[in-house]
């Protein structure tokens, strides 16, 4: 794609880099920029700038915070024995909106994946290990997504602290609530059937 | 959706008001950006600044440019007196693509939309009307795209201009080259017909 400014071709190649974003997305983009105030171009790369250089994580969970300790894991109404170990910040957000958890989260930062490089000294399975290692840690739920890497970093994890008393448990998997059996996967459907609950629990409000 | 982090939300604010970008990919993007190295963001947010504050467009045919003419302007191989009315620098990249026209462009910067508040008078509608009173322009070539506000913006134009001695032309609409009649829509198919060309004149090459 020849591009007649060699401005708008920086501005091109760097949008581009973003993932799920081609040179023609990129273009609309810039062009849209162009068109509006410019201040909103401004604000926007400010934002991003101010973000990069002044990004905290907390110090308990590894999630982004704008404080040392994050609210969840200085709120002393939740469970502190009770850490569910998710990827990233959006699995906390999820976990949060459920309403459901009361326990607080351990941010890996990613997934075990050697083809991508990422091996587990990248992500703060050490802290983890600490933290259960420290005694203070009853139940260590895993919720990372049921992928390869996944489970690769669950058994990981999983073998780091299996000698320290303590819990470990997995999200269930399962037919999702709503859902139709006939469009349900194999596999989905098989590990519901095997980790069937008794009718009583399910019929419990929470 | 609730962020644990004012900057992280103050970037996914900024980002998802640019076209087709929501909250949820803004956040992917963002968490994306905090997982590369920290030049990348920063050259992303610098590109950017850059572009938006040191943007040219060419004095003849507003097209953006590095220069004060843009290189298709100033080149003195193409007709000066062929000149082809498009909305953005993207139709001028495409037409360029095509390597058939050897005249030159006048970029509008958009059509005519009075829902969106675009009048004439924010488009590069005068400076095209001075071009032709000029009396340098023999042809000026409508490639809007044919919408509602294309086809307005044309007529708007036509009757600007009219009284000139310029000929006025429109690019063909039919049906595109390798495409099945039976898949083609009625007012392509319809026009196509009425704009049928001598069979001689289709298969001469260019």
């Amino acid at each position: 794609m020849e591009l007649p400014s060699k401005l708008l071709e920086n501005a091109v190649n760097e949008i581009s880099q973003l993932p799920g974003i081609g040179k023609r997305t990129a273009l609309r983009l810039v062009l849209h920029l162009l068109k509006q105030p410019q201040e909103q171009t401004n604000d926007l790369a400010n934002s991003l700038l101010v973000l990069r250089n002044k990004i905290q994580y907390c110090k308990s969970c590894h999630n982004i915070s704008d404080l040392e300790i994050c609210d969840i894991c200085s709120n002393v109404s939740r469970e502190q024995s009770l850490v569910c170990v998710v990827e990233d910040v959006r699995d906390v957000m999820a976990i949060e909106n459920t309403g459901i958890f009361k326990g607080v989260y351990h941010v890996l930062g990613g997934k075990i994946n050697p083809i991508e490089g990422v091996g587990p000294s990248q992500l703060n399975i050490k802290t983890l290990e600490e933290k259960v290692a420290s005694g203070n840690v009853q139940e260590v739920i895993f919720a990372l997504s049921s992928t390869m890497e996944g489970d690769t970093t669950n058994f990981y994890i999983y073998k780091q602290i299996k000698d320290y008393n303590v819990k470990t448990s997995t999200i269930a998997r399962g037919i999702a609530v709503g859902d139709e059996l006939e469009y349900a996967d194999e596999v989905t459907l098989g590990r519901s059937l095997l980790n069937r609950i008794p009718f009583e629990t399910s019929i419990k409000p929470y």
